[in-house]
């Protein structure tokens, strides 16, 4: 089959042929690609930036987004038959250790992560675990969804875990309104009440933020601190939810979050530096958020289906990969770009 | 009646005589001072550190640490009686702010804290608000119980917030073994099966620890970052407990922390200063702790007078107050101080 | 000022001229009344039903949903003040008892019911207290939102209580599409992405309850249990809210129960009567909701405001307070009835 | 091996030669049972009273609490390895379905229930699942331990579910002090500091419920619920743990049930019939309880490892199984009959 292999970092990705996966272990599943995701972290994959982190050996198929049809099944596996419409998770867990008996997969003690540590979807097929494939609605196309499995999730697992404290009257400030932010305002919209106030740089992604439903947005251009804390009474927010984490970010949220506020950050790249007595003297909380469960993952296809989660795709044949990842790093893509085999 | 007050910063307190206080409005307590305890607060006063912050009026009392018995209360005044002995909450909240209709009094939008910013515990009497007084059990003497209603309030509150996540199997690290996690340690053992891992720099205050009820000691000598990780497998607390807040004690704490842990921070001085990547990549928390609530006062005197919470106290006579601060500012006081009119 | 009262049961209410209400007590707040909703408890207060509940001392006012402004405030009120537009919670309560500091007031262990057991809003004025007074935005009108005090408040507590638990792909069965049922499919597709499925006798009231935003009604004919089995892949769902509670209304929702699910009574009448190996073997919940507390209704009003949760009202001058009644009683109200003086 | 097996109903349980299990699927684990316990549940298989629910093929094994070492495991199995000491969960779980995933196997789609509807542990060989064995800690014994396996786990997981809303100062009336009381007295006593009440028909239960924890014992002679009344200041309880459900003893819960309250039901019986008005006027809950999931069996392994709930056992030689069974059902048994092979 054909698959977009690493062969060296900083070097360009190079489509070549290797043998199509196939089942042997009893959980196995293999996935014939409907589309791949191209991701940001992608490119730092090829700068070398996760070489140490993932130990992955060289040459391996990237590509962590995935969806599209069952094409084989393990000996085991019940939960989906071939010719099924799926997405997959992006980590492969083991369903034995403490934290995947309780639901939270995400902290596997022993888990793989296609596309990162071990063969990926940039390519016509992928091999993953029945643990690891979420069934999609009919109405529901794989390569409209391939991009949810993880930019989505995340922010999905965000906004879920930051709406179980938001009542009718609370604010939640979303700091991003990228790809990621773009999906926690429509979550946040369908499962809570809260007043939704959007802050971003760009004056069009705050726009298209409110024109799918935030209450209010506000372009970050020095003064946006200011805006918030007037739009909320002076007192800030009862909840922010980062999804930018770098350039000031948090010392902004911070200081737009309520007494007894909680703050979740998903962005990434700068440091939270602040005062123990601040924290103490306010009682805030800071909330990881990591990529979401596959009981998330259920839930945000429920979303999918009804509607009420859409995400704009570019979509690129499989062999035009070089071009998606072009028009990524030069900002170029709207919403995101998908390969397509 | 007498009262020590401030008369200026940088300059000793002074007793001196002042009008008995007296009740004016309907949920009015004033209250005969049984115990008063000393708190470093009280010394960070004395030097200025409040000044602006509290923004009180000098002369005055303080004391923000009390307890006694009721000796008059307004005419709205049903929860206790002339003669009850009480323990005193150390915040006057309005009862009609939304935190307060929560029962998340700490927040109250229109707070006063006697012995801050108002006149407080260091004299005969004490007046305060129906909202703030909780009856004891009658095995209870005020003076034993008084440091409970600041100090010990605040451990219960973390402790209480931390408990809600342990399971038996998890553990949780106390970092800090003085008058705070003292009270911690045994709050935790109460409400919890966790394993408890208790820390601090002074050895004498780990055996302390073990002796009521901790199941390991560390003490933080340089190697017990490693020893409490031998302690947890490897992985960490799915719980710290951070009662020190400073020299390193966060850096620490976070070391000792497991894939989404929770950090309760109490004690303060430093600055938590974490990788956003950090933060997410483990999906960790940061869970702010300031003083308790209410009903959290009314759980901590159950707990007290079950035998499960005791304080060891100095008492001093209200006129040696100079000799309790002195003590306790030299590190001679076991315990804590009470100065007893 | 005008009142109407009950002078006897099984008889006619009178109007009639009584002193109004004044200020007495420092928390007191004097409402002048906008709207009073008119409720089948209240003609069950006539026959006599709650003559040895109440206790209440004939003759006196009646009416418990109440909304209008501030005509007079006692000296401790601050949280509104004259001339602010209310709506005023049902119960009067003495914010001092456990639950009432716990943020759960309705269990207060003192409180009133004023048109239950003592003087109500089918009245000129009312005296109620600062705790029981929620401020509404402008754009709301006390005569629209009266009856929101207790129908509304007694479903937006259940509703919000059963959305704790309802993730997207969760079903929710509501039974009774009547004035109850119409805030709750209002509320929880607010704050709720579950898929709502409403039960009624009354086909136009299922219709009714699909426009608001059911996403499927079923017409209880006989077949309704097999049809919402139907509707759950044959599992039943994971929550019911039953706003009937009578006429075989709990025995068709245990029917439609599935597996560790939750099911909110919130109507009466009947009994339940289930085996405890049929409760043990499904794991199933019976969740008891009576109103709402302080806090609900500022939440309610909030999405009141937002223009979330509507109601459907017909207005009667007070001294028409015979007909409201007689229409009420003879199914002719659609929405609700309220009187305005 | 031996086996004890069902040859039909209504007739003794034969002992008999039949092969050993062995491992054929690549999660199976095949225990060398240490212990199994003799359950009232064994007795009413033979009666028949389960015969249509199980719909098992006679003859087969029977034996539903076992304990024992790993003898043989499939190629998939990552958490234990030959020799291993375990407990068996007494389900055997499909690990895919969104009960499995969410942590709560109890309530998997696809189970199977050894002992029950396939072959149990009264014999030398059970074969179970990787998703059943937790491996437990050297200072405990597989016979000792067995009958935690579901009597014990019953009583854990509603003891740890009761927990959760009880504080320090809340009570907790324990129904019935027989196997699951005790244990359920052991856990809350662990893992909370309410107040435990214990009633129970027989004193010498009473008795030692007090002497293992419980704070209050009260023998049900029928002033039962005056006593517990009064040991509540007449509110009752905010928590009942129900582990009897029959004779009355639902009514009684009730009856000393405060506002509010939670009933746990675990043991059955009788109906639970209550007025729905009963159920809102005081908006308590019923709470069913099933057997506890695999990670509430790990936490109680921690417990038992702790010393914090032990069992006494009465042990027999596996051929001894009719003895064992003639003890258990004439009361002869002190704790738990367990056979050992």
């Amino acid at each position: 089959m054909r698959a977009v292999q690493v062969t060296g970092y900083h070097e360009p990705l190079r489509l070549t042929e290797v043998p199509a996966p196939e089942v042997t272990g009893p959980f196995d599943v293999v996935v014939r690609i409907g589309g791949a995701g191209v991701c940001r972290t992608d490119i730092h994959i090829l700068e070398g930036q996760w070489e140490r982190k993932s130990g992955v050996v060289l040459p391996y198929t990237i590509g962590h987004e995935n969806a599209g049809w069952v094409h084989a099944v393990g000996s085991a596996v019940t939960n989906v038959a071939e010719g099924d419409k799926v997405i997959v998770h992006p980590l492969i867990t083991c369903g034995l250790c403490r934290a995947c008996r309780s639901g939270d997969d995400v902290h596997c003690a022993d888990s793989r992560f296609p596309g990162i540590d071990t063969a990926g979807g940039y390519a016509d097929y992928l091999k993953t675990s029945a643990r690891s494939v979420v069934r999609i609605d009919d109405s529901l196309e794989p390569s409209d969804v391939a991009a949810l499995a993880d930019a989505g999730l995340t922010a999905y697992h965000a906004a879920a875990k930051a709406s179980r404290r938001l009542r009718p009257g609370d604010r939640c400030v979303v700091i991003g309104a990228g790809g990621l932010g773009h999906i926690g305002v429509q979550v946040l919209k369908a499962i809570t009440a809260a007043e939704l106030i959007v802050v971003d740089r760009n004056p069009d992604a705050v726009k298209l933020a409110v024109s799918i439903g935030a209450d209010h947005g506000v372009v970050a251009d020095g003064s946006h601190v200011e805006q918030v804390l007037e739009l909320t009474g002076g007192q800030g927010a009862e909840t922010v939810v980062d999804f930018v984490g770098e350039g000031g970010a948090t010392a902004d949220g911070i200081a737009v979050l309520r007494r007894a506020g909680d703050y979740h950050v998903v962005g990434y790249g700068e440091n939270i530096d602040v005062p123990t007595i601040d924290v103490i003297s306010t009682e805030i909380n800071f909330i990881g958020n990591l990529v979401g469960s596959y009981t998330d993952l259920c839930e945000l296809m429920v979303l999918a289906a009804q509607g009420r989660v859409k995400l704009h795709t570019e979509k690129y044949p499989l062999d035009r990969f070089q071009d998606a990842l072009d028009d990524l790093g030069a900002g170029r893509v709207r919403g995101r770009a998908i390969l397509v085999p």
